[in-house]
């Protein structure tokens, strides 16, 4: 795909000075050609051909006339695409080839002097930098979508209690809106590291040339503007070498990836019989002949398993990039699959689970009963313990581990042991700390900034409305 | 893909009861169907059908008629699919959908028979692993074909002297038929490392059924007879969990790749200028329109570069099954894609890599020349003071620098010193030492086993073609 | 660490014939020296050299005399380092200088015989190998303590009825003996790939010399067979440049990971309220100051984890040899830590997990319970219809959709449906269905090969004690 | 090294309750212990220990005495840890637990205050954050460092030609000096990388206590403050379960380890007899007892390899967190050692690969001899055809193929073919040809913006040092 490299073939041979006379045979063709995949950004070709075209005339490299016939014919290349008129050939290689091979059918002549002071590698790089940058801009919609879902289930579910986990096991009585808007977090996070990323690749590479720059008088900046780059790039050799746009985005996506797959395990627990915390609706879960109850959650399990899919693609281009010399290599080819696959891949993963939060319909009675077990309370007990009797933290954590113990040997929850035993482990606990025992009251004391009590929700929902949405 | 869970439309939704009314959307349907992908075994899941049908016949669980219906049935589908007459169905979701569907509007109610006493679980992984034993037969092939090639160079190369290189400096003149030889070895232990997965791999998962076994009086040593396995597996829990025959032929991919990315390398600095050590042909290399002397090693970079293909699939799929809980989890349906492209990866990687070596001129004066630079008989050079003078090794050493030092400060080669050259550093050396000095004598001298002396290779391609091909 | 480089200082200076007037500086040294590591395999290096050294004598290649002197002083640099008294110097960069070194302080001139015919390059490898194939044994060992601990507890619990899972729903009912049975099978592969790998990788590569051989007339398979080896390795590039060994051994550890992370998970769900299907005992649970009744399964969850762990190591020396050509670079010397760090941490998983296993108290009454939620017994009414009535199995599938919606639409279970119930959907339905409705009876009646029937399991486990133990 | 969970022993199981009886036995230990790598933060986690005490006397929740005796405390413990006077005990699991213990011997009751309004979840968590940004920041440095050594570099070399390569091929001249500032942008890209992750991550996360926020009247704004966050994190369940600072990191520090590969690729092949480009100075090569002139690249070696640690490592850390359902999971403590052995690595890697920069003296006759070859100015050829002759740039191609393949036949470089052999080719080719046929001048000529003529790199250095350094 580089201007200095490529098979040939009857239809290429003639660029090759009829040097090759055993011409390609169907192995190489298999290996070098990425016209398979690369036509994914005929548009981003074209554009930026365009841009190219109107710089050269603007600088006179080549005429007015000659401009606009080139932009005029790619204009039509572009409609035979989209309109699936266009037949791409694979002796042709690449994108890069099939356009401009179409384009002289068209033109004719002036078809010639497209390539003046670019080559395929500035070229490629070009393109590929404007495909992920509309990738991130795709990408960045579909976060927002759901955070708008997540949200909408969080202001639903402000207040409805359930437990907060950790190691699995119930720690501390949550609320689900809350739950909900740790992800929303996530995906903001996710967000403003695509458009890090994308402010850092967002300069222009055409007329790197092959490598070297060029000797023709062009102006960067004039093809940056045009194609929406903030400047040039400021070293030749580094445009054609520089896949970091590409590796930078793979990494965001396996982070998201990530995100997405602890979202998906949760909704697997829930969805079984013995969370019980969710039901998904008909079109995000699948069924049996046998068993037409079942919702099974196999849309979660996919999105939880696709976290491996995305971070082998990133695996696999640090791999292809690591100890590759200054600076095109043919190994750079290898870069388009895996991007393009982890990108679908998010994007469906997103998709399918913006889809399973509207769908969901969350079980408030069996997590509000779960958000009581386990002694979920104990801290607040601890809690009281320091604020009223000014007991240390630590000694205050000893007294309540008794009481804890003591429920635990007699089977019953915190708030079922009376004063006396109460006062039998720490003699100053008064009537008032029944008050604290309770799920709802414990929920409604975390009032901490990030804190998990329903006001706090309430609130950091509105805020998140206007950070995000 | 398993028997407890899938979408529905119209044409799934009458196996599920009618219970979906929503009916799955186009989301669910692009994330969950997998007939995009798994119809590449429709063979296997045919062959494997027959078997069950046979066995269920011969065990009277159905009438020998309907086991024969099947089994014709099941012939004219393959037909149909052979010949591309076939419609896939995505609604069906998967190959064993597609095919069953197809079985009973051939052959009408024995077809709703087949399926008894076995599950879609059983049947999918019973389906892939006779997919992948073929995929490792093929590769096995593929892997014996790169040997010939590198031994028929070999043989033509015994006594080709070429630089032996450490940390890419010339070490020791050995003969570039030992250096191909140890590619030949490389291979022979892939090809070894997939017999053994194989073997390990070859139990009738079928029979298995759901995951619990079944109340049916199946014979899965008949079904597994019949399919070339030697035994039925020993759990049924673990048939429908396991994917270690998955993970473990991407393993041995990647331990390939990372073979061919090593002779990929040395290919890519054989055809620089720097080395000019060797020539690719026409059909291997490609050119530049405007520099058509160019021969560059697309192939070779790109048979390189996929190294990380097929260790990012390796990774993914142990990233899908980490932390999977028993048994089927649809996470197991993200096993295909990696091993179907880690697969075509290495086949097309080898075939292009065979190609290559029969289409390479290596210049030998050129190899030769490089053999003596960087004083590389300076070994020999010490082992003659061991051997002959009977000095201790390091002592030995240390003289042999101090004659590397004088040679270096003078310019010359080490058999370009005087023998009073030399007795300045030691008085015992002798002009016998002239014999040894010399590129050709260093590489006659190296017979003990393995050594790269020529008459050792001669022998060593003789032992090859015995032991591999 | 290999015989062609090593940076100097006052100890090594003098082994370079004073060339390096400069000396490697700190950070130098910091990424250079390996004894930090490499020390691990003193006794390998030590085993080593003495069957070297005894072959150069049985082959006069230096006297008897001092084969036995550098065997007798390796039996005193061995006492020192098992006792501790031995000094590790960083300026000997490596264990294999380290040992040398001393041996000379120690039998003075004979020391310097040792390295006779021999190279770094092929010493390390050789140490290296040596020290695999004990790690091997060891984990063999440990898998197999794993395997007793896990059929144990399957004996104790064959007839124990527990969900079998399919997409962390309810399938059907198997045995918690079958369930743990599903692991002995997998840690069998694994055991089984262990030897595989042992075995292929048991050839001794000692006489490969630098890279191609030597001229003394060494005797390698008197070296091999004293050491072990089935054979000496046939191609010296090869044995110096091959790593396979380790990233072989680093596959099988990553798949054993993975086995490990997903019964860690079942763990993690079983300890949880939610399941409440096992109860760790003291020694492998954590508790919280506040919460005393607390067992966090941590161990578990460390298990789970560090499958991240081990397949980064495999990943990491995939990528470190990707690409280098023939034959030893400096490279290589980042294979050790990986293999180290992936040997300990399944060594310890290993421990964790059967330790476990051991301190588990099940809660059968729990777990029986959930085996029959969910309309476990479905696929047996199912079976029943096939078997009895002779529907073909789709059809009995849409039937029994029909009972379990009824079922389900009653809120009952299947056996609380009468004989009216039924027939109203398939009037052919007798009394004798219900003997096949029962959780216990469902288990009896999975006696095909492998299946989940306690009768199965008892045998399975005696099987498994003879094949395994 | 959660609250929520620890293991006991003498020093911690009163803390527990005394309801362990069994105590951890040495594998719980082993396995579960975190004070043999995290006492690396002793001085976050000091730190912000003070802050959060200062914060919670001037709520007034502790006395203003007890939170200045902590404070003084604190001061304390950190100079008995800095000084070496500290007995880390393993008993006591992590660097928070050692802390607090021996604070509280120091200074008694009110050391049992310190940890009121917060729990170790958040703790550990918030000094982490302060490592890894602590650790971005000396990275930048280094980074920064070798910015500094490459811009040196360049400009002593902004005017050396070299040739330029694609696919290992000679392409078209550059300069020495070109080639470096290539690196120099790649290292700007990933300070700014740093930088964003640093931005974003900055959100302090104390005052999310174990999982749910406090009720305790905290100003987590002041505590923000004091440790140089821009503001407290937006929801405590995020705060406790998020990683992603340290996945960023890691992904930051892999895509840098990537480049300093293909740097380190390059000293590879630049140091080889066949390049002989770069002749590395005493201090970060070695040498070879028996070839002292060899100056072995193994810190190029070595820097090379050590990307497949890196990227390891942040493999590791993708799979530990993938599928972990909210919130902390002990699984999350296997997060410190991948980033530890990153960071170490890739500072090691900046500092050996600054350190060679600064002592490699270039062969600039080599080099420039080099960048002639292959045609290399056929490129500037064709651009001259296009430019004078107005020729389409595809005709110009051709025209120059033809003239390439004639140099090439009679074994001639371009310059050295005669007007008459041009013309035969092209008749409207003038004399003035021969002036762009050179190496200087075919570098002089490009001046397009980031173009490799000596007067851009001369001007690209300045600009540089002022972006940079």
């Amino acid at each position: 795909m580089s201007d200095q490299s490529k098979t040939s073939d009857t239809d290429a041979s003639a660029m090759w000075g009829g040097r090759f006379s055993g011409g390609p045979n169907d192995i190489m063709e298999e290996i070098n050609a990425s016209i398979g995949f690369d036509q994914r950004f005929f548009a981003q070709d074209i554009r930026a051909s365009k841009a190219h075209a109107e710089m050269l005339g603007a600088q006179n490299i080549i005429t007015p006339e000659d401009a606009q016939s080139i932009c005029d014919g790619l204009d039509q290349v572009y409609g035979e695409i989209e309109t699936g008129t266009f037949t791409f050939k694979r002796s042709l290689e690449d994108i890069h080839m099939n356009v401009e091979a179409r384009l002289k059918e068209i033109i004719g002549e002036p078809g010639g002097r497209l390539h003046t002071g670019r080559s395929r590698n500035d070229q490629v790089a070009n393109d590929f930098k404007l495909w992920v940058r509309d990738a991130i801009d795709q990408m960045d919609v579909a976060m927002q979508a759901m955070q708008a879902a997540l949200i909408d289930q969080a202001e639903a579910h402000s207040a409805s209690a359930m437990p907060g986990f950790t190691h699995m096991q119930i720690a501390q009585p949550v609320t689900l809106g809350h739950h909900l808007l740790a992800y929303v977090e996530m995906l903001g996070r996710d967000r403003s590291r695509l458009m890090d990323g994308r402010k850092r690749m967002n300069e222009c590479v055409l007329g790197a040339a092959a490598l070297a720059g060029t000797s023709f008088p062009i102006d960067r900046h004039m093809t940056a503007k045009a194609l929406g780059f903030d400047r040039p790039s400021a070293n030749s050799l580094d445009s054609v070498a520089d896949r970091d746009y590409v590796l930078e985005y793979l990494s965001a996506l396996s982070i998201t990836s990530v995100h997405l797959s602890r979202l998906a395990e949760e909704y697997v627990l829930w969805c079984s019989v013995q969370f019980s915390y969710a039901r998904l609706g008909d079109s995000f879960s699948t069924g049996s002949s046998i068993m037409p109850q079942k919702r099974n959650p196999d849309a979660a399990e996919l999105i939880r398993a696709k976290s491996g899919r995305v971070i082998g693609s990133l695996n696999a281009l640090l791999i292809v990039m690591k100890g590759l010399p200054m600076t095109y290599g043919k190994d750079m080819q290898e870069d388009k699959e895996p991007i393009f696959d982890a990108h679908d891949t998010v994007m469906l993963s997103l998709a399918a689970m913006t889809g399973m939060l509207g769908d969901t319909t969350f079980n408030k009675e069996r997590m509000a009963a779960d958000a009581g077990k386990g002694f979920s309370t104990a801290t607040d007990l601890a809690d009281w313990l320091v604020r009223v009797l000014g007991m240390p933290f630590r000694d205050a954590h000893h007294v309540t581990g008794a009481v804890v113990k003591m429920a635990e040997d007699k089977g019953l929850g915190l708030d079922d042991l009376t004063l006396d035993d109460l006062q039998s482990i720490e003699p100053r606990i008064m009537n008032a700390i029944f008050e604290i025992l309770s799920v709802d009251n414990s929920l409604k004391s975390r009032i901490s900034v990030g804190g998990t009590a329903p006001s706090n929700v309430v609130s950091a929902c509105a805020e998140a409305r206007k950070r995000f949405l």
